[in-house]
C-alpha cells in the first residue's frame, strides 16, 4: 500500500482518511475547480518539489480563466512547506494542488485549497529493442476529440489550456487505449492533427525539429515538462517550436513522446498497431532534457 | 437561508454540514462520476420526488456507459424513503442524486452513492406581453460546442449522452450568458444546429410541430421532462419528434422552450438579442404536459 497526505488550506494537515469535502463543494458538485500535479523527490536532504513555481503560476492561470478567487502564492507555499516537512518517503511522488470554487449553499465561504502527496506508482512500460539498446516506452492509439484544432478559438466558455476538475473524458480516453490493448492515448482533432495525451503533453521529433501543439485555439494544456524539454531542445541547439503536426505524421517521425511532470518523457513504440521509430540515443537526450 | 439535507448510502441522513467526501474520491479528484437531479414537492401529504423512477433510470444508464459498479435500485429506493421521511420544507425542492467510482487510494472501497435535497431557489424571470396576457421567460445567447452535430458517434470515450460530475463547462455557459446580459444559454454545433441548454433540453414549435435535438451523435443528454412534454404532446394530437432543428429556426419559430426536470418549460423571450414569438396560449399548453 502507497502512503499518502492531505493538507487543507486553513487547518494544515489532517489525516489522511478524513472526509473534508462538503457534498455541495462545487469541485464535487460541477467539477467546478482547477488542479496542477507536480514531481516531488524525497531524499536523504528532505523532500522537495520539482518546478513549484510553475506549477503554482499554472494554477494561478488556471483560477483566473475560471474567476475562482483563490489564495495568494504565500499562502499554497506555507502549505507545501508545511506538508513537506511532515513526508518522509524516499523515492519519488507527486503533489496535487486542488482548487474549488467553494460551496453551493455557502458562497461567501470561498473556495477550497487542499493539496494531497502520493508516492509513484510504477508505470506501465514496453520495452522496444532498437540500436542493441532497450528502450521503455508505450503504446498508444489515437482518439478524437470531436473538435477541430481551432475550437476554442474566442469560445472561453470550453475552458480550453484550464486544467479543470471536469477531466472525466480524460479518464475515460485512458480507459478506451486500454480496452485497445494499448497503454495511453493521443488526442486527435477532426482536421487531422496530433495534440496532447489524456494526461500529458506530446512532443515529435522530424528531421531534427522538435515539435509540440501550439496552445491557445487548439485548447490544450501548457505542460510545464513540455516547456522544459522544448528550452533545453534550443539550449541544446535544436530547432523546437510549437506548431500543429499532422497524425500522419506522427508515423515518420525520429520519435514521439508523452511528457507528463511525474513519470517524464516516454517515447510512444507503437501507435495505433504501428511501430514507431525509437532511437535510444535520442530518448535518453529527451529525458535529460527533463530531468529525468 | 435555504434548507439542505445530505444522505450517504450505507449510512442513512447525515447533518448536512458534515464533510462526506475524501480529498481522492475520483468524483471530486477527477469528475469521475455522475449524476442526476429530480423535482421534488413538499405538502401536507408528505414530500414525494416527481419521476423518480425515470431519473433513477437515467442514473443508471449513465453509470452503465461510465462503466461505475453503482447500488442495485432498492439501496438507492431504500436512501430516498429515508431522506424523504425527514424532508418537512413545504413547496419545491430539488433532489440530486450523485454516484463517483470511489476513492482512488482504495480502489476496493467501490462506489460513493449520496443523495442531497435543496429547496427550490425563485428561477430569474423576464415578462413578456403577448396577447394581452403576460409570459414569463428567459433571454438567452446561443454558444458553440466547438463540434459538429454527429461528433460522438462512435466516440463513447467523450461520454456524450452521460450526465458527468465532469460539468463544469456548464457553468461557464451559464456564466457566459450572464455576461451578455441573458439568463441562460442554448448549446450550437459548429454546423449550425441547436442542441440544448447547460442545465435543460429544449424543445421548438413551429407549424404545430414539436422537436427536440435526437440523443445519440449529439451527445446531449436525455430529458426527463422533454420526454414527458413529447408523450404529452403526441397524446394531445401534435406532431411531437426527435430531429435536429437549425439554429436559424428559432427565430422564425412559434416557441422555444428549455426545459428542466426543477423548473420546467421555461419560454425563450428573447435570442442574441432578437425578441422571440411568445404564445401565451401555447406556453400554459407546454406547461400542462409537463406538469407544472
Amino acid at each position: 500500500m502507497s502512503e499518502h497526505l492531505v493538507a487543507v488550506l486553513g487547518r494544515g494537515v489532517v489525516p489522511a482518511d478524513e472526509p473534508v469535502i462538503h457534498p455541495d463543494d462545487l469541485g464535487f458538485a460541477r467539477g467546478d475547480g482547477c488542479f496542477d500535479s507536480a514531481r516531488l523527490v524525497c531524499d536523504e536532504s528532505g523532500a522537495r518539489v520539482v518546478n513549484l513555481d510553475e506549477h503554482l503560476d499554472r494554477l494561478a492561470v488556471s483560477a483566473a480563466r475560471m474567476e475562482i478567487d483563490g489564495p495568494p502564492r504565500e499562502a499554497w507555499q506555507a502549505l507545501v512547506d508545511e506538508a513537506l516537512a511532515q513526508w518522509h518517503v524516499p523515492g519519488e511522488g507527486t503533489m496535487k494542488f486542488v482548487l474549488t470554487r467553494g460551496r453551493e449553499w455557502y458562497p461567501d465561504h470561498g473556495s477550497l485549497a487542499l493539496l494531497t502527496i502520493t508516492q509513484k506508482k510504477a508505470a506501465t512500460v514496453r520495452t522496444s529493442a532498437g540500436g542493441g539498446q532497450v528502450v521503455r516506452g508505450l503504446r498508444a492509439v489515437t482518439l478524437s476529440t470531436g473538435r477541430p484544432s481551432d475550437a476554442f478559438a474566442e469560445a472561453p466558455w470550453l475552458l480550453g489550456g484550464v486544467k479543470t476538475l471536469s477531466y472525466v473524458v480524460n479518464i475515460a480516453a485512458a480507459r478506451e487505449a486500454r480496452r485497445r490493448g494499448a497503454d495511453d492515448a493521443i488526442f486527435v482533432t477532426t482536421d487531422g492533427y496530433a495534440l496532447d495525451g489524456p494526461t500529458s503533453g506530446l512532443i515529435v521529433v522530424s528531421d531534427g525539429v522538435m515539435r509540440t501543439a501550439p496552445t491557445g485555439a487548439t485548447g490544450i494544456l501548457a505542460s510545464v515538462t513540455v516547456d522544459e524539454i522544448m528550452a533545453a531542445a534550443r539550449a541544446d541547439g535544436m530547432q523546437a517550436r510549437g506548431e500543429l503536426v499532422p497524425v500522419g505524421e506522427l508515423f515518420t517521425a525520429d520519435g514521439v513522446w508523452l511528457v507528463s511532470s511525474s513519470r517524464g518523457p516516454s517515447p510512444i513504440v507503437e501507435l495505433d498497431g504501428t511501430p514507431l521509430a525509437v532511437d535510444p540515443e535520442l530518448t535518453a537526450r529527451v529525458a535529460r532534457m527533463a530531468g529525468f
